[in-house]
């Protein structure tokens, strides 16, 4: 049993509020137990310079968090002048989880930022922000079809992402800030809803691990990848 | 009439919602109609160096928008490294207009931080802060009092902000954004329940403008201030 | 009486030297007692993106010190590798206050930008940097006037800057530094010789003051404008 | 068949030069066929402030590249003014990777900086940075223990790294630049002597992968991990 | 004869303002015909971390221009938020230049700081910066011998910088801006009362050149550090 | 006698390496004794602004230090966020003394960067950059000329540099790190191979120098720059 009376493959419960904010394209608040974050959609004509002409458009991510969204207030990184290694991480990893589930011809020569702004922190902050970004991705999608700018929804696979661990002996799922600062070892995995992998990142600084648990990390991630999708179409009314 | 049907010295939809974020000594949802900025208090121990044994706390803020409060989506001064001249200069304006009401030796060599993030923009932000991040401040206090770090809450004001300006030729009480976009004048004024002004910050760079249409600013500026200060009490549960 | 036998709506003795730097379009040095600023205005063909094509000028604004400007020698903002906000508000101050006194169709698309330099600082630094700035760019223009590059100076009114405060229980004009560090409320006051207000700030941050004073403080900073202005039309020979 | 003739878990040559550089604790160039990174150790006295007083030392490393490493010219970080997120993420990288295999209680308050800058790179610099870096860490441990200021060398494991990936169909082992350009799926795998695993990174941006081809990529990274363990330790003299 | 109506070994006409702005330890506007900087000298006790303890005191400059002190308008060092490499290298230049007639011991354990603020510049302004400079030191030093805090004046010896350079086929000496922008060759040479060389820095870019044009240069250089050194003691009252 | 031996006009071992890095257009390691720099020569097509349209080419240089390059680490100038003066000032001197050398119209609208990164320092970097540079130089131009792409090689002279100093009351030349740190006065010069002086910087901050040791070090410069470029020569198969 867990400290918050969870069983070990199971998800802290998930809430997706969609048009939370009135300007983006997409946008969408998702909770997953107390860590909280928007997730905004912005959409603009044209591409980066490397794709000008190609016919296909581009998606990328910032990840943040507001100073006294942790039990210490941190340091903006606006006013220290520049992002930290950690923040940096967190954007490419989101960015690459969305560009991989979206076709990016139906797109066409369109930017999509993906702004994740976490408000409150409870560990599993960059699993959120993936499994919401996504949530935003498809409704400002879904805008833009409605509007007739884009023929069809260019998403080809729903994604998400959850984190898995290991605590003392015991694998867990969906690692709170309790857990997550004490596990032995911390995996991150990006799947999609035909089961396939996206990215995995695992580390066991604290202590190596074995094939073993490896892959009962994964058995478990699939639980809460398949639960968030789950969460996110009904958030999508579909 | 305006365009939103208010009348001239009329406010929009005031709402102040506590205890938002649950770790920051104080916290604060405030919104003036679609304007939303969440406003959080934290309070350590110690003061910078200029005030280090005098017995004294010290009291900043910062103010941040998220990148799409508003129509069109800002880069982060974080990626560019670099606080803007604005975000400075609003900064700085909540800080001397909360440290004004403050009595610095009741609270002692403490430091407090209020952030004011913008999560949506429609006018009037940094008179939201500044009325918004007072209740967090409030509330803060009256957390150490509870826990008997403070002797008594060091307040010794209440303390709003609302700005006021000329649309065409009429002077209107808290513009939104359309209105402050086209006004020829505008005007941020900061008072406290006694009825005195903290300060006045008055711009006619489109046309510039008599006493008179001052006097009439600043009449109208009282009842918002007013109007703000019964909001901030009934929030606080005084 | 003062403690530089002043009376309480007297200003110091204002020099203003044109002329100053010979390459600058417009060059003056403008002294309020022992304050002194190098005021440069440089002229060039073209306007920021956000103007192209719209036959409209654009004047900017830039404030420094000396490092040793000051009793106590300040770093260089260049050696920090940023602007301060005060800075930053100083140089958006001063450039709102010269735009709002000129035709920007006349200038036609032309950027001017005026560098206020304060080489010795003994209050009022940032009141003597709009009033000389101004004297710069009124000379500027006539220099185009004459080489035929403008049809007519673009100057609309005359603008002139000045600071009120209230020391002990008096109201009094133009702080010097010693004054301006024990007032108790400091206000700037941004004026034409029409009689009408560009810009007014003021800060009551040490303790708060009442409409009447304000009344007054308005009153003194009148007097003050006249003064400055018949200083600037005898520097340019007017 | 590979296009440079390697079969598919074949590793490139591997060369391990120790005492590279004279004036570092331990210094090595370790080669992967055409990917040369100088990898320095440098100890010093003294921890960071979050260690002090504990006893136990700690490891970072800095990754870099030389600007002409590559097929064309990259622009300097030192010039641009900041790391790039990729250049801070394979440095945070190699400091899990190391900091997993000492003992930082036999180390002592000592800070230990591994420094790795590539100077050609041809595909896998960030495995044969963590490769190379064991290397120079040991040799410099070595060093202290010669010394006298080690009771014994802190190292626990050997720990090697290497990149499989996805071309085409097949799954590789050691991808080349050419190689690594085109996979649709690239994993980085560090892993210890004892056959445990210390982090895996798998990326399929391009196109998700089954389990399935999972573990495939990771029984081949096995292969090259006891290669390169085998280089390191008959470079050391073991 | 020289577009100015000098002969090839003249100096310019050379001023110098003791007493120039009120606040510094020492303060001087020097002038070498149209160049003009303002140098200061700021006093301060304490040394740099690595002098803390020896008894001997520090010197450092800093050079800067005004953005409008050359036919066109530069850009802010502060506002690009970095010191170019020409400014830093000329500070560097002038800071070694009086450390070199300082005799530290002397000084004790003070930190000297000169700052070179260029006002209008005609070329020669980092000879004109270290030949005033080395004025606005001494009468620092004065100062502090008058009030008892120093015993005696440190310095050593006087020390005055000149140009000179290749125009055509002259050897001039002192060039204007006119003339430095066509020279063929420039140098630099820093030198005492006594006769002797403190620095010497000559490039050829454009041209090389022979040892006799060095000698020559030499020749011309010193007839202009013994026009400076005699206008120096004039300007100290010595 | 020396404490490595050698006589006091005499140069360390020179070692000349090319085509040490496979991508650049040239790329040499030179040694002099135990100092080593890469030295890397990146063509490309195209110029800056300034030189658009005029038919000519450009060159500059990057000069940089691995982090353990000397005896203790240094802070990566990347991490600072800042380049220092010192590797500004030698950048700009390798990029003046080897620009003095091509024909830019021969070039034609290419610029060439020219890399030097110090992976072990003894003394000399900058020397041994400038000459080490050349040879990159040299040979990229070469490469150039066989593949068709430039007529002929736009070199005109050969170029090289070499460091004199006073140890003690003897000139010597070359200096190694430890005669370097305990020299009086220290002097580079970069001349061509037809006996012109390029540049010449010597500095006696600690203690000035006569005319008469001035031309002692000159003299003593030549036999060092005739060395090096005999061993340019030679590696070149010239």
């Amino acid at each position: 049993m867990r400290s918050d009376g969870r069983k070990n493959d199971e998800m802290r419960l998930i809430k997706i509020t969609t048009d939370y904010i009135k300007y983006p394209e997409g946008s969408v608040l998702i909770e997953f137990g107390e860590t909280k974050v928007i997730c905004n959609a912005s959409i603009t004509e044209g591409v980066p310079p490397f794709l000008k002409g190609t016919g296909t458009g581009w998606i990328t991510a910032e990840y943040s968090m507001l100073p006294r969204a942790t039990h210490t207030r941190n340091v903006r990184e606006s006013v220290k002048g520049k992002l930290s290694g950690r923040t940096q991480e967190i954007s490419r990893l989101i960015g690459r989880a969305l560009r991989s589930v979206v076709d990016m011809s139906v797109l066409g020569e369109r930017t999509v930022v993906i702004d994740c702004d976490v408000i409150q922190a409870d560990g599993g902050t960059r699993t959120a922000s993936i499994s919401g970004g996504f949530v935003a991705l498809y409704s400002a999608f879904e805008k833009l079809v409605k509007s007739g700018e884009l023929e069809k929804n260019p998403i080809k696979n729903f994604v998400a992402a959850v984190s898995v661990g290991v605590l003392n002996d015991d694998v867990i799922l969906d690692l709170n800030y309790e857990e997550d600062s004490t596990a032995r070892v911390d995996m991150n995995v990006v799947a999609t809803d035909s089961g396939e992998i996206i990215e995995i990142q695992g580390t066991g600084e604290e202590s190596p691990f074995s094939r073993d648990v490896l892959n009962k990390m994964i058995d478990y991630a699939f639980i809460g990848i398949n639960n968030i999708i789950e969460a996110q179409k009904k958030a999508l009314g579909l």
